[in-house]
């Protein structure tokens, strides 16, 4: 199709392929250890639940199953979420509240397309979820990047200077990640979630929360969520997935926020692919149900306990004597961030790295003004103890050659 | 959120809950003979080769198929896909002429995305398929609608003209269901097919093939696709659905077109759903590779003809001696589409069957502008032969009287 550039639309024109994830395939290569990618461990999926779970919804549910489906979701699987609300959160939701997607990924698209004209603008931390500025860009939305503290989260008086100083503006809703964020595995402060929803209120903006991580803890105590703080029920939008608690594989998620917001995304989300899958909603369903998740929640947070430790305690030893580099502690997920000295370019490092078979992702991936070249992100949760510690070392190694180099050139 | 229509985006805003699935809704009562829906008869979904699928792919696959996949789709349904075009169309095509969707709906949204900018047109048959309408109207596109003859599809000579009027213009691409469309059962013939590639060769459009009844053939010879007529390969590109062939509750799709739409294709996918489920792929591929798809063809087909003739039958009995009533007579798919006089509106049509427990969709919600109101369309997927009888039998006096009255007003 030789004439295809010129019937495109402008948003695809402006599409480019993620450098990132074509660098990720190199990173798949045998024999490197990878703190590249972000998948959850394949052990974490039980095999014999899934069997199960398989074996009953086909026999008992076919007809329902195998079929259409509504396109908020299947009766079956909001009770079951709701239930999970009221345990997990101790909060009260209505079917209205709720929208099933197919991941959390469909529902940032969805939440851009609703709020977003050409060059409206969304409020993010910088960093933030790399699926997230891809979604907005292809509505060819803009970003205001807000800087992440290492300790409590986003920086919430630098978000009350913008609307001091400008009002709302083109700024339509806040978007962040506020449990061991994805990448820099940072928590916010209940302090700053609870400032937030003021000033949304007050400006009269949204918040949408995305939440894949929450049930992944496994030091320190829970904050509440930002749905459970917005007791009015009237700013937060929380966007929830089954990837890593369940199986990445089904691709099954929901919203949970204000019914006028649910009301939109449910008109986005028809033309969009009629429904989500009922038969992985069955399965979930069961899953909760049958108490296989409150089951998956302890051994998740043992399963992962290990690494995320180790990974700290690498990082510790391998770059904590470094001048200028400074880093992350997440008490779950699975993401740590460094920072590296000014000047040190994490492109530069990772080809160091990746010659001697370890990989990461650079951190100007996740800044939404593509800059900040000096950071890097570490996953933990794929690779094993062993070799988290061994690639450490020989990270640790590459970055103490080019500080050294820095400082002799 | 009080201030919700403060921050909607234009497009949001603009979306309406859809009349027609909000009736549909009401058809589902029990008691009601339906004629209104659009989905595949449970019955054609088999058990036991689902429970063998599922208990394999769990077993062998669960690492790949439980995890995230490429955007693309996996490896291994494509590779059946490949084999599956040489089979039915006799046509060789690439990996990347190909991509994974979930199921044709994500499709009709994805092309609308990479080729509609706000007001940019397509050109579609009246009437056309309800969900490309919803697709088109989410990103803000405008219809260019063309006349369908029962006979032989889109009015090829009106869009010659179009074209020679204005040149290209705004118009990105046509959209079309040349098998049995839905909602008309009308099938194009080649003459048409051959001139439609021949003038989007001159005037450089696409053309987006929609393709979900293709192999749901009761009668008559199969007509070439138009993919593989496009033996250049820089034309058409083609959706296809696992929908009515093997489970809609799996969401389960693929497109095969030229190479620079695929890519575009892919890149809007990935913000869109990252990926369709690896583990709806894996059962397709095993679905196809087993040889459950070859024997489910001529299985729906079984099934599906006495339908098929049941509906014809009752209509032409019912209906063909009524003065100004026309109706179509498909040789496949799932619908029938019937013509009322001049005056007989279809919505009140609606109200008197829906009255007689006898429900079918109103012709105006396929209608690019929403006119049209004497038209109707008849599923005959779903309800038995013996309540197409009665059905058409309720209809028929429904229609008699109305036609009566109007006479006689």
């Amino acid at each position: 199709m030789e004439w295809a550039n010129e019937i495109f639309s402008e948003r695809a024109l402006n599409l480019k392929r993620s450098e990132i994830r074509e660098l990720l395939k190199l990173t798949s290569r045998p024999g490197i250890i990878s703190f590249a990618g972000g998948l959850p461990h394949p052990d974490t999926v039980n095999k014999e639940v899934m069997l199960k779970l398989a074996e009953h919804v086909i026999s008992e549910h076919k007809n329902t199953a195998l079929q259409y489906g509504q396109t908020e979701g299947i009766p079956e699987l909001v009770k079951q979420l709701i239930q999970l609300h009221k345990e997990l959160d101790g909060i009260d939701v209505l079917p209205e509240n709720m929208i099933v997607t197919s991941a959390a990924q469909q529902a940032i698209a969805l939440t851009a397309k609703i709020f977003l004209d050409y060059e409206d603008e969304v409020l993010c931390a910088r960093p933030t979820y790399l699926g997230f500025l891809q979604a907005v860009r292809s509505y060819r939305g803009k970003f205001v990047g807000v800087d992440l503290d290492p300790s409590d989260g986003i920086d919430v008086e630098h978000i009350e200077r913008i609307f001091k100083a400008q009002g709302r503006g083109r700024i339509k809703y806040l978007y962040l990640v506020p449990d061991f964020q994805n990448p820099a595995g940072v928590t916010l402060s209940l302090e700053k979630r609870i400032r937030l929803i003021e000033l949304a209120r007050e400006y009269r903006f949204a918040i949408v929360e995305d939440s894949p991580y929450r049930q992944l803890r496994y030091t320190g105590e829970n904050i509440p969520s930002m749905l459970a703080l917005d007791t009015e029920r009237n700013v937060v939008v929380t966007l929830y997935t089954f990837s890593k608690v369940f199986a990445p594989g089904l691709r099954l998620g929901w919203v949970t926020g204000p019914k006028q917001v649910i009301d939109k995304l449910t008109l986005v989300k028809q033309p969009a692919d009629l429904c989500t899958s009922p038969f992985a909603q069955f399965l979930a369903a069961h899953y909760i149900e049958d108490g296989h998740l409150r089951n998956q929640l302890g051994f998740i947070a043992d399963f992962y306990r290990p690494k995320q430790q180790a990974m700290i305690e690498a990082v510790e030893r391998e770059l904590g004597g470094i001048p200028g580099v400074s880093f992350t502690k997440p008490e779950g997920g699975m993401f740590l961030w460094i920072q590296l000295p000014e000047g040190i370019d994490s492109g530069e490092l990772f080809q160091e790295t990746l010659k001697r078979n370890v990989a990461f992702v650079v951190g100007s991936a996740f800044d939404p003004y593509a800059e900040r070249n000096n950071c890097a992100r570490l996953n933990f949760s794929f690779p094993t103890v062993e070799q988290i510690h061994e690639g450490m070392k020989i990270l640790g190694e590459c970055v103490k050659e080019m500080v050294t180099k820095k400082a002799s050139a």
